[in-house]
């Protein structure tokens, strides 16, 4: 197992990437390839005392993409860059997988380009956990398909049930279509085409559709919608857990000396809740659709979830989650074909 | 001011609906009328003692919508239903607007059916007002279009402007396209056709693209957005904040003695914010594009969202919102043409 990171990518490069990776490296099973500029990388390395890792490589880089580039021109024009070279390890086979927290658009790009969509995935679509009251939910996709189509949806609900059985071990994991109605008849036309070929589907367990409030209580484990839907849902949860959190400060401080001695006693039990809902704890966002694994970070990742996404990846690759997506696409298509003939 | 209130609408009718309209008729300058089942009606009156109040009339019918009907169906079918009636007594010119907390559908279609949308408006939108860090952001269309196109986009965000103003008193509002990135070029077809339609129109202040994270910020005062979006958003945030009471409930119930005392010294504070995030205050949701106001409450309304709501109802009228989305859509309308003439 060996993985190429993107150790220039995120908005607390190299630092917490690099660190991220040597707890990785000591915690995990798995050889990591840290891509980028060598002096910079090797400066945090001796800064953490991990000099003797054998299991932690650097493969140098003279380029950085920048959050504000435009995608597809910067993974053309800057070769030498830490997401490009590290997306082409994979590729070429050096390495097993890519992680990289720098911009979502550039790093889908760069799969795309370089290591190709699955035979039968028209678009690769990204896959972000979210906590639920007691799980997680795998919310499909999350910003790579603004315009999807019906055939993009189902490929989604496919491969977020693999993932999501393959990686968080969830069994049967229930397949849900997000819309603003429970019936079938409801929602928009992308949504009502979508409903009965998902509902025709073989390889998933497909529950029908779930509505907004459905995303957190855990009523899906995996919930399909278009890549702008899901995108906003997305940032609003985050929006809101930043608001929220700041109202609630605000609220205690405004609120005399019993407010602040209560919250000191609650703290501790809010901390744990906390940690079970910080999405950092597990890990990144696959790219689910290239040949290859390719994981994507959030910008403000810092070590912890660095090892975390790591981890995943690891998951991902034992677990073989590119072919078993390739071979239920397959599979999937085949049924399609019959139903077709049989008609 | 004369105010047709559906009273057999919603979860908690008639009796919430009638203890709403009892404290509404006390507080504000107001006459209504309870539209619904006569007997029902008066026992809820004498159960609160309201016998007395001259400005609280009921109008018997027969029939009652309920939540599982077809809206279209149910609305030409049951010509005595209390919403059918209600909506008429605003086309009749003897009320001066329409509340209901029964089905939204079937309100958006008899508004839609009996008073028809205002000339220029292919179809109402719902406006939903949502807390923010420091105040309230409407989000609209929150589920009435589910396949919207840009000229929609556009209709809401003037309507939006203008009943920001009026009724919530705010200044100029700001107006935002949600959608995935801040850049003009950023989304799907759909927004980026309507942005630089926004950024063209003469009565609205456009503050270009908001993104999910925006929403709770108030960084607009009116966001715009497709009604399979916005009924998205706005069910995810009353799910989630569901969600995170029961977790926090369970997180405080697990922790002890000391997180026990601690919750009950910061509850105080947090019932005061939970006061102002709490959506019942701000009324409800009206139903822009109709010549005639048309206030649509949440199905779990209480008496207090209901009294909200009228008061909502009272200001829409009193400030003569439909006249002035009336003339605005004329001046938008024709500086359009003023400019494809020019072209």
């Amino acid at each position: 197992m060996k993985l190429a990171v993107d150790a220039m990518g995120g908005d607390y490069a190299p630092k917490q990437i690099v660190m991220g990776a040597i707890e990785a490296v000591k915690k995990y099973d798995c050889e990591i390839v840290l891509v980028g500029d060598r002096e910079k990388i090797e400066a945090e390395i001796k800064a953490n005392n991990a000099q003797n890792l054998d299991r932690l490589t650097i493969h140098h880089t003279t380029e950085v993409i920048e959050m504000g580039e435009h995608p597809v021109e910067a993974v053309r024009k800057k070769k030498d860059s830490s997401l490009v070279v590290a997306t082409k390890l994979v590729k070429t086979g050096e390495c097993d997988g890519v992680l990289s927290a720098g911009s979502t658009g550039a790093a889908t790009t760069a799969a795309t380009l370089f290591l190709r969509t699955i035979k039968g995935v028209d678009k690769p679509s990204i896959a972000t956990p979210l906590p639920t009251k007691d799980g997680l939910v795998l919310l499909l996709d999350s910003g790579a398909i603004v315009d999807s189509k019906p055939k993009d949806l189902t490929e989604m609900a496919l491969m977020g049930s693999i993932y999501s059985q393959y990686v968080y071990g969830i069994d049967n994991p229930k397949v849900g279509l997000l819309n603003v109605g429970e019936e079938e008849t409801k929602g928009n036309k992308k949504v009502q085409t979508t409903y009965p070929m998902l509902k025709g589907m073989n390889s998933i367990n497909f529950i029908g559709n779930v509505e907004g409030r459905d995303i957190p209580t855990g009523m899906a484990d995996v919930v399909i919608c278009d890549g702008f839907v899901g995108n906003i849902v997305l940032k609003f949860a985050e929006g809101l857990a930043v608001t929220l959190l700041d109202l609630i400060k605000d609220a205690i401080k405004n609120g005399g000396i019993f407010a602040k001695l209560g919250a000191v006693l609650v703290m501790p039990a809010l901390k744990k809740l906390g940690k079970r809902l910080d999405v950092t704890e597990y890990g990144g966002a696959p790219l689910l659709g290239v040949n290859g694994c390719c994981i994507i970070c959030h910008g403000s990742s810092d070590a912890k979830s660095i090892c975390s996404a790591i981890n995943v990846a690891n998951e991902y690759v034992k677990n073989n989650v590119v072919d078993r997506i390739r071979d239920s696409i397959e599979k999937e298509e085949m049924l399609a074909d019959d139903n077709n003939e049989e008609k």
